[in-house]
């Protein structure tokens, strides 16, 4: 396994942005977020989405150089087209201003409609942990999921994120709402092996663990059952309605590519406007004291809360220089040669 | 299988309450709610939780004449102690609080300290979507199920809700994080049934679909494993920080019984103040057609949208009346009498 320190990749993929057209600033914090996904142990949202990302730049998919515009402001709600600028970019932009009202109200919210895709939706809970704040946020896509009782793709694979400031270490939690992204399912995919959980639906509608055949009927299964099926409708019409943006049914036929268009929403508090230090302090070590307390189902498994295993990660890799799929890797080197 | 009148049904729970200790306006409110509750098909938190209410109330544990009082005021997000008032009373309380909020501030915000059991989280969703509103709300409970890698009990399954208003019929979400609930496994219990997919882990910790099994073992699944078990966790400390409250380690050691001295959520948001109702309707409307044009997975299968089947529940039982389990009915009665 090949390893590549932070700054060499970072420079890499910043060059392949600025190759494919963007400002050198811009470039560059987009290289960071990268980066720093893959540092953190996401690189199918970091390193590995770089050429994505530079094919949806060339085809104008992605607006280099678009800057967000405010549309609606009412004090601790403000809503913003992201003129279909870098989605990573706009997220920043809007958690920022969320954390700027909370500031001030003790809550802020976001609306972001018009936007591209945002990568990895943990960077903007790391976000607002980073700057002390409480941050919740989602995105709507395209379908990419059967909802509950069908067997076509028509609705969203929705992400979803929250995050609590913690001083010893952010409590960070990113989700989508299927059981395992294509990502994962494809990894596996003809090399006989089987996902630990079932993952989705064969031909039949029986649940398997294959990840070919899952790769075939496209019938991922989402988190609980009906349950991560009805989620992450919510989560959409609630993203569209709050951005005055479209719904996943509204980016299906805007064809721009995986989220082209598509609506965000970003929440920011601030809990020291409610609580003392040593309140949340109290809150947040009984919870991760309860936690690591608990029974093992297995001898010498460790209990982890949110976000944990990511600081792991980030510090193994930030020593030990980042893991990379050599033949990604390389194409990546390319993309900025 | 009785049905009885809605009427008849909230008269018999108010007479109870009142007998229990409550105020009569308060005791009206709680039985209407009730009532509600196992007329929208959720039985398990309306005719089914009066029992335990009423000995809840016997214990001091709900302080029946308890009212809400601000503790933070910051515009759009407040927060208030319940004062271990009626968690129903408290909890409409605290959604009309942020409807309020939000038709001046096109959101608000309240964090809700010390409360009891809110029964039907859907309850509140329905109410912020009855006056125009997206409603969002959770609560936090005491530890009843396993972290992921654990098999003792050390987080709480907490329920969270997501409610969008629709002309034509709102969508309301609402949902606890495990698989399935206690009620639903318990009702299965001894009964040489299985539930419909995997609910919890045997002494092996294999999945299992036994309710008997899981009944002993107590470890229900979360939804989508390791992730429902991370959402909790993060339901959990935000709610305690936003309210200034308990979580779940804290209502562990409070010893007033399930959720006494809960910590609760509730977010409004004017979707008006963004768009025009028309275009509130086009993301709605267009949503609901792609989902019920979705291919079903079995013939006949209908594809329904979170809130339609609740819906289409309470018309039936409005008209033919609410289905009860005799003994629990005669129980009610009884308390009543």
């Amino acid at each position: 396994m090949t390893r590549v320190p932070f700054a060499e990749m970072k420079q890499t993929i910043k060059t392949a942005f600025i190759k494919a057209g963007m400002p050198e600033n811009k470039a560059d914090t987009c290289a960071q977020i990268h980066t720093e996904s893959s540092r953190d142990g996401v690189a199918s949202h970091g390193l590995n989405r770089v050429e994505r990302f530079v094919e949806y730049l060339l085809k104008g998919w992605v607006v280099a150089d678009a800057e967000p515009s405010l549309v609606v402001n009412l004090g601790a709600l403000e809503t913003y087209n992201g003129n279909l600028g870098p989605g990573v970019l706009n997220a920043l932009f809007a958690m920022n201003r969320a954390t700027e009202m909370a500031a001030v109200n003790g809550i802020g919210m976001v609306g972001l409609q018009n936007t591209t895709h945002w990568m990895r939706g943990g960077a903007y809970g790391w976000q607002a942990a980073d700057k002390g704040f409480i941050g919740i946020c989602w995105t709507n896509t395209e379908s990419c999921m059967p909802p509950w009782g069908a067997k076509s793709e028509a609705v969203g694979n929705n992400p979803f994120v929250m995050a609590v400031p913690r001083k010893k270490g952010h409590v960070v939690f990113d989700m989508a709402m299927s059981q395992y992204s294509y990502g994962k399912i494809w990894g596996l995919e003809g090399k006989n092996q089987r996902l630990p959980f079932p993952g989705g639906f064969d031909e039949e509608g029986k649940l398997t663990d294959n990840p070919d055949i899952i790769s075939k009927t496209r019938r991922v299964v989402p988190i609980g059952y009906w349950k991560g099926a009805g989620f992450t409708i919510m989560l959409d019409l609630i993203s569209a309605l709050v951005s005055g943006g479209l719904c996943t049914a509204g980016i299906d036929q805007n064809g721009k590519g995986s989220c082209g268009g598509c609506s965000q929403v970003f929440i920011a508090i601030d809990p020291l406007k409610i609580n003392t230090q040593e309140m949340i302090d109290h809150v947040l070590e009984i919870t991760v004291a309860q936690l690591k307390q608990a029974v093992p189902a297995e001898e010498g498994n460790e209990i982890f809360f949110p976000g944990e295993q990511a600081a792991k990660k980030r510090k193994e890799n930030t020593e030990l220089g980042i893991p990379v799929d050599d033949a990604i890797w390389n194409k990546v080197k390319e993309l900025a040669g």
